[in-house]
């Protein structure tokens, strides 16, 4: 059994898409236990009269919730009885829960995570890893997208590091090739920062190190893997998801204009929906923390109960991978380099 | 009269386009004087029963070229004799001269406009001023894109402050919402740097400052001008025409997979087609180096003729607003911060 916390408030559209989301994931995965924090009242509220197997949930009650706009530091020593906080803590006290799933403050998630919860063994930095679908049919992994705005070259060893194992355990992707974000595609491209980390990660052996990518090949497919700092990386995710969904705006837009336009979208009402859900960032989960000591999913604040679901997935197959030990593993081989 | 020189060789396409760039620009603008530096030979035979006003074209012959791959303190150095060198130093050399168009090296460019032609009276650094098409129907301009990839808070808000005049001058827009590029919309996001240009952005009074912007409101029409350091800036626009390219290449891929997706295809063409001209990048022109003490304009190293007309026109128009010395006059206002 593997047993996860559903963190169910936070989130722009809590608790609905997370009950939703969490009666979905424990239909879909028969050996998932799932523990909901939040509101009790109202968490029965919207579990009654649903079909689930009672005996692979429970609720524990938390009266807080963090909001988005909350000081981390003050949200973590303030609001311990709040479903984040709860989940926080029952995580790092309960060895037999694997990990937990929360749509609320990055912030506070990552702060409690680290102050909390702690690192595996040899990580200097956890960091986000979401994912992305490319225009090939695959996936690309964004390590850092966020959880560390600054960092160093031995910092982007390890991201790399984690997100290929991350990629290879739990996607199936076979030697992730790996590529350093920069502003070129020459070895001397960037700043220095960018320059230390390209000849650590070409002088890594345990990495499929490709070189430098720049923002526009992300989607291409050319690349599994993208390291980042966390600033670079936000930035990089979030012009991708903002640029796909204003388009897909714009275009519905355009087509309301006139009826000949209208006509024609009727006839490719199919393929627009297929784009639509390509492109849905929903149907790709949340963003993995990677190097906690235990499993952390972090998903869009404006998450439906279908991400929920998949953040849920993503926390399972990473336990059922036991992804841990071998991040430590492979980091123990590295951690002695001191820039 | 107005006189530019365009580099004709190093883009990709060159000199094909830049030949018919320069044309178009000279019938569009009857007061453009143009020098084209390049192979006179070749340059020649491009020009050869072509119909425009030869007296307001001359070539300059020069037998070298500068490829993307060289080094630019090498290229400036040892390829004096190359269509974008000499160009360089006739801008430094000739009062009547105002500015240059080039679509080559963007770090030789940058390096010999550095070292050769130097900066407006106070400013720091020269940066880059790519300009975008929003999807309401406006544009915003993005400053740094790539010429800087270390920045300091001082130079940031000059950044915005020379990027909200050219906009303003430039383009007509009414006191340019400026904004911070950062992971987060609260003041308090981001690292040292954002936060310390965050509050200088705030006290400028020559700006219409608006906070924080995340990278996903780029083309939503909210801003005319986001300030970054040149890396996340590179990130930033390289990600969005990236993401608009593959997503456009994806929708003609699976409109050809079906009979039924090519008739409505068909019926939609004219739309189609209006939005492939409004995410084609190469009708917005290129970089314009703020900063300089001469104009210069760097086009896409892919540009075609339009794209090469478009960056012509922007050089043209700077001259014409009295650019510079708006900016020194606005920059020495506030030369004396230190951070």
């Amino acid at each position: 059994m593997v047993k996860l916390i559903l963190d169910c408030f936070g989130g722009d559209r809590s608790p609905d898409v997370n009950v939703d989301g969490a009666l979905a994931a424990l239909s879909a995965m028969p050996d998932l236990y799932l523990i909901l924090t939040g509101d009790e009242a109202v968490l029965k509220g919207k579990l009654k009269g649903r079909e689930y197997d009672h005996g692979r949930l429970e609720i524990v009650h938390t009266p807080q919730v963090i909001g988005c706009d909350e000081k981390p530091t003050d949200a973590i020593r303030l609001k311990r009885d709040s479903s984040m906080m709860k989940a926080v803590m029952m995580l790092r006290d309960s060895d037999d829960i694997a990990g937990m799933v929360s749509t609320g403050s990055t912030g506070a998630l990552v702060t409690g995570a680290l102050v909390r919860i702690g690192r595996l063994r040899g990580v200097i930095r956890p960091a986000f890893c979401p994912i992305l679908p490319t225009m090939a049919g695959g996936i690309v992994g964004i390590c850092d997208s966020g959880a560390n705005v600054t960092v160093d070259a031995a910092m982007l060893r390890q991201f790399a590091i984690m997100a290929s194992l991350y990629l290879e355990n739990v996607y199936g992707v076979n030697k992730p090739r790996t590529a350093l974000l920069n502003v070129g595609a020459e070895a001397e491209k960037g700043d220095d920062l960018r320059r230390e980390a390209y000849s650590l990660l070409d002088t890594t052996d345990c990495l499929n190190f490709c070189g430098n990518m720049e923002s526009r090949e992300l989607l291409s497919g050319k690349y599994d893997v993208v390291v980042c700092d966390g600033f670079s990386g936000n930035v990089l995710i979030k012009a991708t998801e903002g640029t796909a969904m204003e388009l897909l705006k714009k275009l519905k837009k355009d087509i309301y204009s006139r009826l000949l336009y209208k006509i024609g979208a009727a006839l490719m009402k199919r393929m627009f929906m297929e784009e639509k859900e390509f492109m849905n960032y929903q149907n790709y989960g949340g963003s993995v923390l990677l190097g906690c000591s235990k499993l952390i999913v972090k998903g869009h604040g404006s998450s439906n109960s279908v991400a929920v679901q998949k953040c849920l997935e993503q926390a399972y197959r990473m336990e059922k991978s036991g992804l841990g030990p071998q991040i430590e593993d492979a980091l123990s081989r590295y951690e002695h380099y001191e820039g």
